[in-house]
């Protein structure tokens, strides 16, 4: 389940590009890290709700395929975030957990957490529909 | 109305990160456009939906700007996307409207285009809703 | 089509607790409307938030109706409503939209405006997400 | 406390119009009840997502109140819905949680059970943002 979800993420050059690590799996629930970089932040000095919903996105993503059978691949059909405060601190940690798993779709809900020393603020959720297609890769 | 557009993206890193470039701009009507690089992608090969949730969420609050009053900064309270189709493509452009504009509140509803050649396919939808703060550029 | 929408909306004994009524059916859009009667209100005098969802959740849902498989019916996967004036006047009028068909999911628009003489003011937008599943009527 | 919610939803007529009974009230939690009766049902049988989402956006709406300064009403913005299955059974409950409680905006979710006997099923799920105005009672 863990190599699963790291080759997923391993496989996504975005993830990459954004710095997000893997800190812990689960059945159903994926924990992701993302530092708080200058190049990812928005006018207010806060890290942009793109970059928020990319890391919370990709943790419920993840959550969802340690549930999903072996040949089938996870995507999102949608989702909806609230920013609860700006996302300043050291880093910030979001947790993605099945709320319901089905064959085709999958809900999840997921946080965000800005994390100083530690301290740790909620400063995102998201609920999100995910769907299982068949696995694209070779 | 287009120099304080400007102005707001050029003060936001993630928007140059992300390589989000401006095309146009109209009173409560923002098109914005992003290259589909590599460094962009998910596992399927198409954009994350982390990148295009920045690119359409950046439109819509960019065309809430263009109605805000002078010592106001635009931020996203919360949004919605449904993902249609995979963005792969040369580019895709993002159209962000103001739906109804409130002197707190204001309702925005963005569209994302992949295009190639000239063919442009919808990718996703946005509702999203963004609050007036004080402006917080010294 | 008419007499599918119609059929589909006569088995739904909620619509006619509410008082819900069929304007319009093209394919892929569809017009409902409803009197704003005091025992749909809430606190403020308004229709209640709950009985626009339903209006406007049945208007998306009769318009994916429109382009479904003979022998599916449609029910709502999920949907975000935002709610942008009261909701008072003659009655309240839904127009529901498809976004995007697909065989399995459907991607719909709707508006909800409130009508008083021959005002009309937008009152609630929503998107939403159907799901084609096997006919259940015998 | 207590009274307070009793007050906002009886003047709120489509709550009787629904049958929607208040079981609990605690600071920020709030849980409503509401038969399966076949007048809120749609075609398939199960309560409509309408009649689901008035009352579980009632529970929310409830619990942002059980914070909200004395002088203030608390009306929705905006709320997402997933559907997880079929409303069906003797009753469905719903429970609002306040998420984040600002002076203006609050943040929600929602849950609603189907329940049969000692069995209960999850069936459905809202994130919310709701607002304080000034209330508008005498």
């Amino acid at each position: 389940m863990l190599a699963r979800v790291q080759a997923t993420l391993a496989r996504q050059p975005f993830m990459a590009t954004l710095g997000v690590t893997l800190e812990r799996v689960a059945a159903g629930e994926v924990e992701l890290r993302l530092a708080c970089a200058a190049s990812l932040t928005q006018h207010t000095g806060a890290l942009h709700a793109g970059a928020i919903t990319a890391l919370v996105d990709s943790a419920c993503a993840a959550a969802a395929t340690t549930l999903a059978e072996a040949d089938r691949d996870i995507v999102s059909v949608e989702f909806k975030v609230n920013l609860l405060a700006p996302a300043v601190g050291d880093y910030v940690k979001s947790i993605g957990r099945v709320v319901r798993a089905g064959r085709t779709l999958t809900v999840c809900s997921g946080e965000v957490w800005a994390v100083t020393g530690q301290n740790a603020v909620l400063v995102a959720v998201m609920q999100a529909t995910m769907i299982a297609i068949p696995a694209s890769h070779e």
